[in-house]
């Protein structure tokens, strides 16, 4: 596993969650171990492995205990999944995950068609998930993240109140998270927006990590991941290939591309753990087994600058 | 044409030059100035009309003079054109353009390669220009603008200098620029070298505009507008669908995506004086007279975030 002092930003791997939940096709179980082992040998610190939720809602991540096993297994990198409640979580540490990702929705009319809760309820159950990680020791290297979804503007309610944001932070900290990630979950954040955001919240963290997560579905993810640097957020999802687009939105991207992201990093000067080439090696083994889905990004199509040199030294 | 005071940020649309330069096909020139008179319907402030180069070498801009006569005689907007030497520049001020663009690359080889001519050269042209448009008092109103391309690195010699860069800001106001352009031509550029090297040529330019020229061949484009932004830039070139693709990087995006870039400024509060759905208009507009040539561009596949009020009042 690389060593934090070795890395100036985490970048996360959601593509085999986030990414494959919006896919047509099914990718096989042995498949996205695949992806993931190619994911590992091109440095990416940590990887979302999969969702515990129920499966006939996301049949694509059936199989995410499955995954998660034989991703703790390989060893090198840390192994997040995503739970959307107490049955989750039980499933997801049974499986041996290294990180729990809760997600609750800033909009709350989202959060009640997301997962069917208010805020309120969507509390208790993090409440739960708490004491179900602190009920056994060998839980206790668990990290529990608390997501805060739709934190730029909802799909469902259009803008939502940055205060709702704030609240949401205060509330996941006093009540047991490990860290917390602000997600534009349907991609309407901009810069200004971002930058506020994330000082206001990181001002609340204090020493926790508050990650980002961005979609590109209006050309802003980058954009909006360089506003959250500035802010000083060292930890960001993304997801290879753009995979994550949103079926209301023919043609648009999805999650932010994260080789470009990791591009964009290496260039500034900043070290990602990560190995432009084998990430882009990654990247064809996704596409391999994603026949006819749409990917997206940049640097995959016109290369690394002539003279390139990226921040991080490989071995 | 619209005040100034009335703006926060100038969007100046390049693409019926930049854009159309790159293109297989050779759009008409009742085409062009169709699309035109909808990007003044959508207030865009400037638009770059066309390129006074040799007919030979850029067959799709053979008849720049009658666009920009068309162009001016629309009114409402600043009608620009790229000169590369002073006879460009003598049919530029005869066609009555209200900005000459004169262009030289921060790297020498690419210099050499594209105008076949040393720095020292390329000043003396320009001075030579100068001279010219101080000959005639009918060409007083003219403002004269120098763009110093491949400012961020170069795809003949790799990376660039950026006390190169400084050198020649210093030397163009020196010798009677009105402004000055520094340009990404090959997209290398990222966020920290953006904020960097305006930050200073800016502290060099001191009153004069600065405006930046990007590429989104790496995906970065936006990311480095708003770097740009953050560094007090407030003039941008774009391309309505990111035209202007390199031939050698297959499907890779051409320059910033106007529409985009405008969405991102008025998202965070800036005016920009355009109004996006007609400024979408125009976009269709171009693209049907482009059949079968890659557009790319968020916005026009995924629509503004619900609620979404641009920073710009409409009349």
């Amino acid at each position: 596993m690389p060593m934090t002092s070795d890395i100036d930003v985490i970048v996360h791997e959601v593509g085999p969650r986030d990414g494959l939940q919006a896919t047509n096709v099914i990718m096989p179980t042995t498949a996205k171990i695949e992806w993931i082992a190619a994911l590992k040998d091109a440095g990416v610190p940590m990887i979302q492995a999969g969702s515990f939720v129920p499966p006939k809602l996301v049949p694509q991540l059936a199989d995410s205990a499955e995954v998660v096993r034989a991703a703790k297994a390989m060893g090198g990198f840390k192994v997040s999944a995503l739970i959307p409640n107490l049955k989750g979580a039980m499933n997801a540490l049974e499986a041996g995950v290294d990180l729990l990702d809760f997600v609750m929705s800033a909009s709350e009319a989202h959060n009640l068609s997301n997962v069917r809760k208010t805020h309120e309820q969507s509390i208790e159950e993090f409440l739960e998930i708490v004491a179900l990680k602190g009920s056994d020791p060998a839980y206790a290297g668990v990290m529990l993240n608390g997501t805060i979804a739709t934190s730029f503007g909802c799909t469902i309610s259009g803008p939502v109140d940055p205060k709702t944001v704030f609240h949401l932070v205060e509330t996941y900290i006093a009540t047991g998270a490990d860290s917390i990630s602000i997600a534009d979950t349907v991609g309407y954040a901009n810069p200004k927006q971002v930058g506020e955001i994330f000082t206001q919240a990181r001002a609340i963290a204090g020493e926790l990590i508050v990650g980002a997560h961005f979609h590109d579905t209006r050309g802003l993810g980058l954009a909006n991941a360089f506003a959250a640097l500035e802010a000083g957020v060292r930890q960001f999802d993304g997801c290879l290939g753009g995979l994550g687009g949103c079926p209301f939105a023919p043609g648009a991207t999805g999650n932010v591309v994260t080789e470009d992201l990791v591009f964009m990093f290496e260039a500034m000067g900043l070290r990602t753990g990560i190995d432009l080439d084998r990430l882009l090696a990654a990247r064809d083994v996704m596409k391999s087994h994603l026949d006819g889905e749409p990917t997206h990004g940049a640097i995959a199509k016109a290369g690394p600058p002539k003279g390139f040199e990226p921040a991080t030294v490989q071995p």
